[in-house]
């Protein structure tokens, strides 16, 4: 936390045995309906924009709702860093050489928010577009960031995570001129594995794009926390 | 192998156990020191340009030696058909659900090649900052392109792959007046995690700065083979 004026907590989440992944995913399931939590695992590659978009997120979110975020990194807090200072409860996961999230760890960050609970909190899963996608987190949407310049053929590359994702933005689209990067293509690409997903091309850059995937997306919220309003009933 | 005009092998080499990793990484460097072979483990984000950076490598390379490349893919063979157009002999691996390379898969790939063993084998490892750096492979060379888009942030993000890296290229540099990617700040960055590895920035697109690169390789290929040629005798 040095030279950091936002307070946050870090915790290790370093990884143990795999084994029990699906029980830990269905206990966060259950604290995100009992606690009234909408829970977003926000995947992508290293430097796709997935801090950027969440910040953009953030503003778009944060009069409606209280918003968490859990960063997951190896071993740094910038992002934090920048999340926190944008408004939102931060709290910092250091998964030492683990290449994923996994539901142990997940549980460990929700419950690091102590009884201060947020209303939506977005996991910044690891940077990495292989491992994330093969393990459940117990989240109520799989949102997937492919970025421009990382070309349009990466769901041939990549096939479990356009599988598994509920919903993917193509950030940088402010880019596209200056790259070879075709959004019709990349759907074709897409849609043999996964026919329904959603596709925004944004910018968390210019804000482009960003409204349409915040007014998909506020619906799929109140859903979500009016079950768990009548669930308490 | 089905539309593609190049022949390329396609072998599976889903991970086992990893115990024995450091037993295989010895086979492939005994493999290498045996039979003249220069191994490069060559590794970065999806979509940071390691099938283009590849192809300049292969047009650089080989009027002056034989050149392989074993292609890491989950499931795909588009990079085999672009190296093996380009002139390279290429071996398709399937890792499956793997997410980087091992010694036994790098140990299958080059038994793949049968008798006619390339002189230079690139190994396109998977897209990943994370785990391709905690396997070795055996290789003579640590390779690893950042590119430009993903930020000059990284190596605080994904430290243990500047760590180990002996080489890296900043990739797409044509494109840093798009995005705010400083080289200075990348390398401030980067220095403290490891203080001697050479950095060229380059452009696989318009093939600047690729000659520096290949200038500072070609010696320590040379080396090597001629050490093995001396062993041989």
């Amino acid at each position: 936390m040095t030279g950091s004026q936002h307070k946050f907590d870090i915790i290790d989440v370093r990884a143990g045995v795999e084994a029990d992944n699906d029980r830990y995913a269905a206990l966060v399931r259950q604290k995100c309906r009992e606690k009234g939590i909408f829970l977003v695992n926000l995947m992508a590659s290293p430097g796709a924009g997935k801090t950027s978009v969440l910040c953009r997120a953030i503003d778009a979110l944060k009069d409606r709702y209280s918003v968490g975020v859990l960063e997951a990194d190896m071993d740094a807090d910038v992002d934090s860093t920048a999340v926190a200072a944008r408004g939102a409860r931060a709290v910092q996961l250091h998964t030492g050489t683990s290449c994923h999230m996994d539901g142990r760890m997940t549980l460990a960050g929700l419950d690091a928010f102590g009884n201060d609970l947020p209303q939506v909190v977005f996991l910044e899963n690891v940077g990495n577009l292989v491992c994330p996608a093969e393990f459940d987190v117990g989240a109520d949407l799989k949102q997937m960031i492919l970025s421009v310049p990382e070309g349009d053929d990466k769901p041939l590359k990549y096939p479990l995570m356009f599988t598994v994702s509920e919903c993917m933005l193509v950030n940088k689209i402010d880019t596209a001129p200056v790259f070879d990067f075709d959004l019709a293509r990349c759907e074709a690409n897409l849609r043999p594995l996964n026919a329904d997903m959603p596709v925004f091309p944004v910018s968390a850059k210019t804000g482009e794009g960003i409204d349409a995937w915040i007014a998909w997306l506020i619906p799929r919220i109140d859903a979500k926390l009016r079950g768990g309003e009548e669930a308490a009933k």
